[in-house]
């Protein structure tokens, strides 16, 4: 292997949504693994949009800031290259943070909140699943709708950012519980894959009568609404809600670029109302309360071929910063959107 | 009794909060009860801030639309003048629906969705009690405290809108169950109310340092925020709600007069994260589910001398619109306000 790898460097704090040009790749020595430390070459990274939470002077307590001029930081899957630690060896396959770059240097007695790298069990599935339906956005997606949606069979579950990691694997377990998955996605493109998936019905926000395709996927009314998104999508669902409608909520990306007293978009009055006149419940909540039942349920239905996962593959870590950045702003990528940054070996 | 009497008209659909000139007082003669009917001479009027749904051109589904140069209407406690019904007598004294005017005929075969007027028992609490803590907001106080917030021993609770007639009641039942009760309210009048009735902290959010009397109060966080003003006072709290903490809603004052799309305070974004940042659970409700078990628990409670009615008292059906409109100004009163129209018989 050579000498030097590439990382993606957080080049300055983004104002508002990222951009490309807030982010700087560089060409450094390939770092050694210390005692008890293992050296991990990297094969997938998850441009998760809660990293943009990390990319803040001020932090939401529980996400770990980053700095500028420092590598980025996020879910990764990797194939462990050297191991000086016995929990680990060379060729193991292992899902957990590390760098946006080629190879990095892990002390996994010294992890973070989210535990040691946890390893990936090739036979089950494609490993990059490990970041998508095998791992966070599948727990999150049960949790949802499973835990805290308590979806039942009969039920109409509406879901927003339906074409994401999240929503994706969402709807089709919706779909194994024999209720009716209406998904919410901007654009055709996206909404075809929703209905090619086995979503029952689809409104594109994107579209002039969206207000009319929500209205005809839902004729009488949701009774969960897993909102991943917040502002005006979710303002226009919510008259769609039956009275005493669950609303779990796992996301609000319409707000992440937006401070916590920043401006944004000017309808809480409306929000309130619909909770009261309804008696909605709300619950926010994260995957990772989602727990191992969670995924193995998920992976039984998948070996079963009731749910498939969705991902949308970039390729090469130069391309990381672009797409990263379109996560923001309404792009055209189906289920999770990952870097290709190695071949498997 | 005169042939003439005096009754509150709508005069206009009040343009954001109600004001005095949005009403008008006539003099009209006294109605007589037909077939199946009942006369009612009116003593209480709860000037009840729900009422303002009704007062306009779109209102809320399940709120009735009062229409300009009609009497107003809500609820009452009235005293039976003459009946054609067999189950009402003369004397009987009665909480419902019915107009802002010294007499009204009813027809309880004909009642609206909160059913025919309900008897109430004179040897139990004073009769106006059927308007606050024996009636829909002692319903309302019980719901959010003991069924939507499952407040149990030991754990603290913050009350907005705190001085008013839920509010009271809610932080007494906190008390009951053994639990910390912290008020907000807005004036050091109010304030000292609330210590009085057996708060252990409050926070004047009239006051400048509101931020840090609140902080005060709330040295460890609360468990249950019972929200019944939303705006700038629940995004204030919400930074003190612990990890997990329930918020049922009874209400949102601050946006009473600010329409479905109109323009309101600017904080959705916060409020969205503090949901997720703290798996917040939120459930909108009204109290006239708390159902009978809620009132049988109060009034066992008032009986053991652990729970007073608060209850603040204007005279004469003249005064009523400068009442009603100083509910949404941030008036003086504590408890229950309520128009005193005749004395008992």
């Amino acid at each position: 292997m050579s000498n030097t790898m590439k990382q993606v460097v957080l080049a300055a704090y983004p104002c508002g949504n990222p951009g490309p040009s807030d982010f700087r790749i560089e060409e450094v020595p390939v770092p050694e693994a210390g005692a008890r430390e293992i050296l991990l070459r990297t094969l997938y990274i998850a441009l998760d949009p809660l990293i943009r939470f990390s990319l803040d002077e001020k932090v939401l307590s529980g996400a770990s800031r980053m700095v500028p001029n420092a590598v980025m930081i996020g879910p990764t899957v990797c194939e462990v290259a050297a191991s000086n630690h016995p929990d680990y060896a060379p060729g193991d396959v292992v899902e957990g943070r590390s760098g946006w770059q080629e190879y990095s240097v892990v002390a996994p007695d010294q992890s973070d909140y989210r535990g040691p790298p946890r390893k990936v069990d090739r036979a089950l599935a494609p490993v990059s699943t490990a970041l998508g339906a095998l791992g966070g956005p599948g727990q999150t997606a049960y949790e949802g709708i499973v835990k805290v949606g308590r979806v039942a069979a009969g039920e109409t579950v509406v879901i927003s950012a339906a074409a994401g990691a999240v929503g994706s694997i969402a709807g089709q377990i919706v779909k194994v519980l024999g209720a009716r998955a209406v998904g919410i996605a901007g654009g055709t493109v996206k909404c075809a894959a929703l209905l090619d998936l086995g979503f029952d019905a689809v409104a594109d926000y994107k579209a002039p009568d969206f207000a009319d395709q929500l209205k005809t996927a839902l004729p009488e009314g949701a009774n969960v609404y897993l909102d991943n998104v917040g502002g005006d999508v979710t303002l226009a669902v919510m008259p769609h809600l039956k009275r005493g409608a669950r609303m779990p909520m796992c996301g609000f990306i319409a707000y992440y670029g937006v401070g916590m007293e920043g401006p944004g978009p000017d309808h809480l009055p409306g929000f309130y109302r619909q909770i009261m006149a309804k008696g909605l419940e709300i619950k926010g909540f994260a995957g990772i309360f989602g727990g191992q039942k969670g995924l193995e349920d998920i992976a039984g239905w998948m070996k079963a071929g009731k749910i498939r996962f969705a991902e949308s593959m970039v390729e090469g870590i130069e391309a990381a910063p672009q797409a990263f950045s379109s996560v923001f702003s309404g792009h055209d990528h189906v289920g999770k959107l990952l870097v290709r940054v190695a071949p498997e070996a």
